[in-house]
């Protein structure tokens, strides 16, 4: 008899990522392919489901997808599990949930990358009496996945933290931004694109000593103020691509206590701010585990 | 035999109101009075609901209190139910919940005087599918109180949204703030004691087609663009003493929507943002319900 188990897929813009596990600590068969035109990568992902059940005798229950956005999430909507607009050829209004459902047969929950990398976070935190949890990834563009009263914020699209604005000092950082629509926004001012255009030089190529890093500490630090002002976090992981410059961490969480300056009585905060604001425990597998978190938690 | 009731008690900083209610439409007795020591303040309220039990044959069963802040409202916390630091001469580390429970013998349940009032508007709400609402106060303080997946957000401390950084350009509005902590935070930049010293008048007296509300207008674009990138509110209300200014809410719908430059695909914000954004519907009554509220739903 085939064994029951769970798939899941992190679709992201250039790489898309499948899993087959039996639960969170049991991965089975992992793979990672280019992301191509949608009908292709909706057949490379049915396909590699469909061939690894049928070799290792395997039962795929319940599908979860965390996907690049924006997305329709709305239940009652026409478009739900939908791409909508987007620049991306091909993809506008292409319905994700909707074609692998029907190519595999199996119930697909979707939710968007950010939403899916908090959720796989959020499930490998040790501490759980945590209620209200922020994932922050920081690379080609910037998102906000945030967990509250245990459940992930969805609400009347979904959040586009990358979006919110901040205080541009343009006297001291005179480059204008690179946000399409909005120009010096939080993605605008610090997204990877936005380092390597104000340095002219790919982000990872900055010495960790440049004022960069300390330019970029500032933005990510009134963002991440913003946000303990908002939904007061208790705790706050940042992950992404330009995260991987670690000596970030330190400087953000000098920052974010003077930012803070003392407003928020959270002794946490005061005195352990580098248990407060932290790196993901999964590294880059935090966006998988959550599409994984997705499917088995789907009760839909 | 004495009917069962619930009492209700808004603290504020200069006054305090009590309510006596059947339930939500059925009010029964009211009585406002100036807040004076936290002594004299509790045994006012004692006084009130003693004597109104006594008098109409009342069986208060359970106690809602929205109050001022900073509250320590981590239930497993010594300090569950106390005002924390406060300028405010006796009041800082006292426990209102306590001494109420004490005075009172009934279960008293506690929450900010913004959630409280976030509370009472969206019980008001006349569209029960919203799962997601802000209300946030513009009046000497700047408060935000946000309910997600139907429960109110509370976290690491409270939500202290007055605090967020926005964009503040100096050479336009060169007004250095006046938060004590942060200088140009929202709350510097867009309380009432803020506009009345940055036009040395009134805020109630300076005329309506001021440029003084058009700027306001601009800073509260930027902190509910921040709010709709974070938590994705289905509707927003904005209260309190400065937004009595009603030529404000035209001018926050046209900058709102200037500022989101249409990158948040909604129909709603897009094409109706003069029901998205909106006044309380309870007027100046949202704090009270929402203790009302408290009380009522009180579960502990």
């Amino acid at each position: 008899m085939a064994e029951n188990v769970f798939g899941a897929v992190e679709l992201g813009g250039t790489k898309t990522f499948v899993v087959i596990a039996e639960d969170k600590k049991n991965i089975i068969s992992r793979h990672l392919f280019p992301t191509l035109s949608p009908k292709d990568t909706m057949e490379n992902i049915a396909t590699f489901f469909k061939n690894k059940s049928v070799e290792l005798k395997l039962n795929i229950q319940k599908l979860g997808v965390g996907c690049f956005g924006p997305l329709d999430l709305n239940k009652d909507s026409a478009l739900y599990g939908s791409i909508t607009s987007t620049p991306k050829k091909g993809w506008e209004y292409f319905n994700i949930k909707r074609q692998l459902e029907n190519a595999l047969n199996v119930p697909v929950k979707i939710d968007t990358d950010v939403n899916a990398s908090a959720l796989g976070e959020y499930n490998h935190v040790y501490n759980s009496n945590i209620n209200n949890f922020a994932y922050i990834t920081i690379g080609t563009g910037i998102g906000g996945g945030f967990i509250i009263n245990r459940q992930l914020v969805h609400g009347l699209v979904h959040p586009e933290f990358g979006h919110i604005r901040i205080p541009h000092n343009k006297k001291k950082d005179p480059f204008p931004g690179i946000c399409p629509y909005h120009q010096d926004c939080l993605e605008g001012l610090a997204s990877g694109p936005a380092i390597t255009e104000r340095w002219h030089q790919p982000s990872n190529s900055i010495p960790k000593d440049h004022v960069a890093w300390k330019l970029e500490a500032e933005y990510l630090s009134h963002a991440i103020t913003n946000l303990i002002c908002t939904i007061s976090p208790e705790l706050i992981v940042l992950g992404g691509g330009v995260m991987h410059q670690y000596q970030l961490f330190g400087l953000i969480h000098t920052k974010t206590k003077m930012v803070l300056n003392q407003y928020i009585k959270s002794k946490f905060i005061q005195e352990h701010i580098e248990e407060y604001i932290i790196p993901p425990r999964l590294h880059d597998d935090s966006g998988i585990m959550g599409a994984l978190i997705l499917a088995m938690q789907n009760t839909d």
